[in-house]
């Protein structure tokens, strides 16, 4: 059976969750913390020597390591990696997008919110964060305005990659109300047959992010 | 005629120059200085709205952002992005390694050493882009420790997507006599027919670099 190993709060974790939901795949779920070292043992770096979730492990021991790289090879011969050459590179581009001008801005406010301590310096990154992470979400409000999904004609892995962080990007501070068609997009990705919503997060996140909000 | 839009000295847009060169396909070059701002006029935001290179244009109109996505579409049907869908998704897995995990401390070193003021404060980040860097650089050496490629079986589109910042990695302060078998890929990439070096860099960025070495 495929085994996932991977940490529910984490956006790129979720989106195998998200997917693996759509296509209805049994799988095996190891809940590996990487905000408290799962993912730094011997055990685990002999499996993934750059020490991130999510990864995936077949039966016969192959190892599949980056999100985005995991959920094209999930949906290959899907509906949700379809189209031509020219729409799939487009999806992937998207994908890139995700992973370089989103993710370590959004998805990292959001860690700095819940998962630093009040006191930690790193909040000083925040106002910094915040510029970036809004300019990603203007970009995808601006593609928004013209198309429905990321993925191509219809709802695929780009649409899962970008929701990810982005529905939960106001735990990191966003305002996502200032963003309505990414709004209207995140309702969309919500109304599709099969979603799975992200595990609510743990009580000692959640107050981080609320004193954050002060 | 296909029309890139690239900064020669950015590893980013030098990938795809090393592909085309394979390819031997005509094209455009239309040099795009993405460290004064012409990524930044309103003609290339409408073009594309991240305002980065490199970008693709056809003689259609449509356009291709990401530099690792533009590859993936160049290669489609070659040899460069070969194999089954587990071995294109564990080449695809490389690439969002190198634009998450090896490009954001690698190249933004090099930046920062090249093209930032000898004076900017941006310079204090040099010792964690370092530490990250050499995270990133000792992954791969793990991994050519038992393979001679990161695209499959063969040379190809990943490869490329990590020779482009690799190669220059010293330009950042990285010692890569430190990575055996990363210099020896390096030499093995620069041994393929038909391989384009990147273009020498500008004297004033060579001599910022060469007094970051002080």
């Amino acid at each position: 059976m495929l085994t996932v190993y991977g940490y529910s709060p984490s956006g790129n974790c979720h989106k195998l969750r998200m997917l693996l939901g759509h296509l209805n795949r049994e799988h095996r779920w190891i809940e590996t913390d990487s905000a408290h070292g799962a993912t730094r043992t011997p055990e685990y770096l002999a499996k993934n020597p750059n020490g991130r979730v999510p990864m995936i492990e077949l039966d016969d021991g192959r190892i599949m390591v980056e999100s985005n790289a995991i959920l094209c090879w999930f949906a290959e011969g899907t509906q949700f990696f379809a189209g031509d050459a020219w729409q799939r590179a487009q999806a992937l581009s998207w994908m890139f997008f995700e992973q370089y001008s989103h993710e370590p801005y959004i998805a990292v406010a959001r860690f700095i919110c819940g998962w630093a301590p009040i006191d930690s310096p790193r909040r000083a990154d925040l106002p910094k964060l915040r510029e970036r992470g809004d300019q990603a979400l203007a970009v995808m409000e601006k593609h928004l305005a013209a198309n429905a999904w990321f993925s191509g004609a219809d709802y695929g892995i780009t649409d899962i990659a970008l929701f990810a962080y982005t529905h939960c990007a106001g735990d990191g501070g966003f305002d996502l109300a200032k963003y309505m068609a990414v709004s209207a997009w995140l309702d969309r990705v919500r109304a599709v047959p099969g979603f799975v919503p992200m595990p609510p997060i743990a009580a000692e996140n959640a107050a981080l992010i609320a004193q954050s909000r002060i």
